[in-house]
């Protein structure tokens, strides 16, 4: 891999994309105070996906899997700090090294289970984003490839739900 | 949640970002049908991701995780077509019932092993990425809020390894 292979794409085309939603979730949570810090914390809070009618035929064959990943834009995070206190800890970690959602490209990731599906409306439990998120991918969860019950937690090992810090966005 | 406030963000603003990557994934893959078809399948293989030197600081602590979550763009995928043949098997499934490159939001999602950090540069396994291809965004992988062992396969269960099929992108 000789060293003048490597591009350098950062603000010069290849490799910067436009990510348009494809869809959005409906959740209970219209204020950034009431979302879980993740959705695993409150597992039994239901909300419903829409995708628009034009993705509509991605969705076939989904109702088969009981998990999906969702990847959404974190459209009302506040200002990145690329190191910063989190919501589950107050010493400050990389962004990198932590879920919290201002982040430089503000792509957020939440495993949901699948509860059922009408149409383009997927109802799912899990969620913790605000309701109104644009939802811009969705792929199946599936064990063989993102079950790593083995992994280790580094600094997040130990810390349980807490309530919000305020401030932390 | 009355109808009136449902946004339509598609191509009009909100929930429309611009992606740039962070940094750049070095892996032994040169050409498209040399990549397996999930990193799962090829744990043992290893890899680099080299971040950029102004998101260096986002790092910090990342090395307490044994796993991440790296999310990348598919930079040299084919047209996207919302129904396909997919690597894995040969009668048409949906996109977002797929984990294939050529989707709507061309992101792509690899749970790796993380071996070790210097300074800017992680040293991972279980790479599945061309060499070359734009990292946006690291997650670290916390089996608490991203563990499903139950979660149902749907069309995947029993679908192992095998050669990828010619044509698929």
């Amino acid at each position: 891999m000789p060293r003048s292979r490597q591009r350098r794409s950062k603000g010069s085309g290849s490799g910067t994309i436009k990510i348009e939603p494809v869809g959005v979730i409906r959740s209970p949570y219209t204020a950034k105070e009431e979302t879980p810090i993740q959705g695993a914390f409150r597992q039994e809070v239901e909300g419903r996906v829409e995708i628009f009618p034009e993705y509509a035929e991605a969705l076939k064959d989904i109702e088969g899997f009981s998990h999906i990943i969702l990847l959404y834009v974190f459209d009302r995070a506040g200002p990145v700090e690329l190191v910063r206190p989190t919501f589950l800890d107050d010493a400050p970690h990389g962004v990198f090294a932590s879920r919290h959602p201002c982040r430089p490209n503000g792509i957020g990731l939440t495993v949901v289970r699948l509860l059922g599906r009408e149409g383009r409306t997927l109802r799912v439990s899990g969620i913790d984003t605000l309701d109104l998120t644009p939802v811009v991918d969705i792929k199946p969860y599936i064990p063989r490839f993102d079950c790593f019950p083995e992994a280790r937690e580094g600094w997040i090992a130990g810390k349980g739900e807490r309530p919000k810090p305020p401030g932390r966005e």
